[in-house]
């Protein structure tokens, strides 16, 4: 398989952690965002939105959405799980992830904040903007499991929700968040960050890193 | 079990859909977003986001976020399911879900789009920015589906895929974007709009409507 992704995408660093942690060699793809490769005529035949990541299948068959595809992953490579099995504390494990996944990363994607720029808003502006999306949606992420024993965000073991908490928590801090106000949220990222598999999906650690 | 939704969000929205498909009776608690009381003391001990839609189970357990709500209702509720059983063609109804509820939604609900008004930005403007949002989210997303058969987004009954798409649709028409420019959109709209599950689901058919 092939993962087209970029270093610093976050949606592209969760994707990474899920093939690490199930032992998934795939080749890496880079499409730089900053120059516009993933708005080039061939990659949007891969992926329509223009985004990254997209995994292709040996066959052709293209899979985007970085959930998604975590999620076909865990169905079809089950070891480790990356959900529990309880409906339940599934749906607390996906909310978690959709918090950062759905209303946090996307609102400060680098598509939005080029628009931003686009519409005249100068840089501090743009930063604080971005500094504001993480700031309310890791204050939430926060209290979702305020009571969560750990040390990941649900539990022993890391899961869909620590896939997207540590690289949400890398935006946050390139964007001048002071990430000591969420004290629970870096316990589970120390837990995770002592994982080979969350430590090589770093972006400094990625092909094309800058 | 107890839904805090509100007529207009298309977030409740879907859940709504999925509740009438399955067949099952909630008592409906308006949280008026334009009021604010998303953002109540009691509320935010509900859902630490401060948004719609919350599912209050009868014990108290709170869920949240509509795409892990849908989730959890068709994992204890299976029938009619709400996604495929192949993998692959789970991740593709998930993917085109997020499309819209990860890439599209967010970055046109009411705190984003407060949240310009109080940087300045003019009425005018700010329905341009969700226009634009709406724009690139369906005309992704049109391409997702343009080979599936149909009627509805995947195939002969409505999928997860469905309970977003019609929603947002109705975002898309507020905001003022023509939506004659995605025809197979616009039949898996027609499809699930001759069903009683979606049909009473609008906004306009909600007790808080306005």
């Amino acid at each position: 398989m092939k993962l087209h992704g970029y270093f610093r995408s976050s949606a592209a660093w969760r994707v990474r952690i899920a093939l690490n942690l199930k032992s998934l060699k795939v080749d890496h793809l880079a499409r730089h965002l900053r120059k516009g490769e993933q708005r080039a005529a061939d990659y949007l035949t891969c992926n329509p939105q223009g985004l990254v990541p997209t995994l292709e299948q040996d066959d052709g068959t293209m899979l985007t959405q970085s959930l998604a595809i975590i999620e076909w992953l865990d169905e079809t490579h089950p070891t480790p799980p990356l959900l529990p099995r309880d409906p339940l504390a599934r749906a607390k494990v996906r909310a978690f992830a959709q918090a950062i996944a759905c209303d946090t990363h996307p609102v400060q994607n680098l598509k939005v904040l080029n628009r931003l720029r686009e519409l005249g808003m100068a840089e501090p502006a743009v930063t604080a903007w971005a500094a504001w999306v993480n700031t309310e949606g890791l204050g939430a992420c926060e209290k979702l499991i305020s009571n969560e024993p750990g040390p990941f965000c649900f539990g022993a073991a890391p899961s869909l929700a620590d896939l997207c908490l540590v690289p949400q928590l890398g935006n946050a801090r390139r964007f001048g968040v002071d990430v000591s106000a969420y004290p629970r949220l870096l316990r589970a990222e120390a837990a995770a960050k002592a994982m080979p598999a969350f430590a090589d999906a770093t972006p400094d650690r990625q092909p094309d890193a800058e």
